[in-house]
């Protein structure tokens, strides 16, 4: 299903031009156009979900063995040293376009990027209560 | 296979005691011990695998269910505004344990993580160019 008013519905279905990299019948793998480093690739589905919370159990199924295969391209045909897979849910979290995508970042020993933070600490049974809590909500 | 020096293998298979959130017989998610913030949780297979390079068809295929459903009550139970799913390949990229595991980490709106970057470029055709050549290398 294609949302009409949604950009990378129009780019995963080849209605805008993509510098792609891979596609197949589920999804497309485009280069982004404001990178973090050359070759940084997005993986998109191009059925419309706004995320992946909201992600269908097939694209779930599918995602990660396209994403697994374009970041070991991208490693190579760069030459990174690493790559992070990036997937963002919500404006939080830093999500700008509300349509399910996977970040492939191609990283390099002692790159200037950081996708760090700092190391907070549980008190002495916190961790085990809130896990148990959590774990209740799972469904 | 479970890889007698490895710490995620002894953690995801109960060697080790965890702040378990979710278990079935292929994952386990914990609480991070050091988390960016609270509730922050790691999907981990309980076969050794090093990254998500190296992983089996199976996990794969697996894998983002789990992260799905546990990122879900992440969310719910924190009362985040997001979440970030964030997976890092190789020491460049971030990883210290080398055993395939899935940041989930809450988000709130204006929060002080930061998981962006400086947005690059592309001269004319350079991107296409590019896309094609690491297109070539996706096997």
């Amino acid at each position: 299903m294609i949302k009409d008013d949604c950009i990378f519905c129009k780019l995963a279905n080849g209605v805008f031009p993509t510098s792609t990299v891979y596609e197949d019948d589920d999804f497309k793998a485009i280069l982004d156009i404001s990178p973090s480093a050359k070759g940084h690739t997005l993986v998109i589905p191009k059925n419309h979900m706004a995320d992946l919370l909201e992600a269908d159990e097939e694209t779930l199924g599918k995602a990660l063995k396209v994403v697994q295969k374009v970041a070991k391209a991208v490693k190579e045909t760069m030459g990174a040293d690493g790559v992070n897979i990036l997937q963002n849910n919500g404006t939080a979290a830093g999500q700008s376009v509300f349509h399910l995508h996977f970040h492939i970042i191609p990283r390099y020993d002692n790159d200037s990027l950081n996708l760090t933070w700092e190391q907070l600490s549980y008190a002495d049974g916190e961790a085990d209560e809130l896990a148990a809590k959590i774990g209740s909500y799972v469904k």
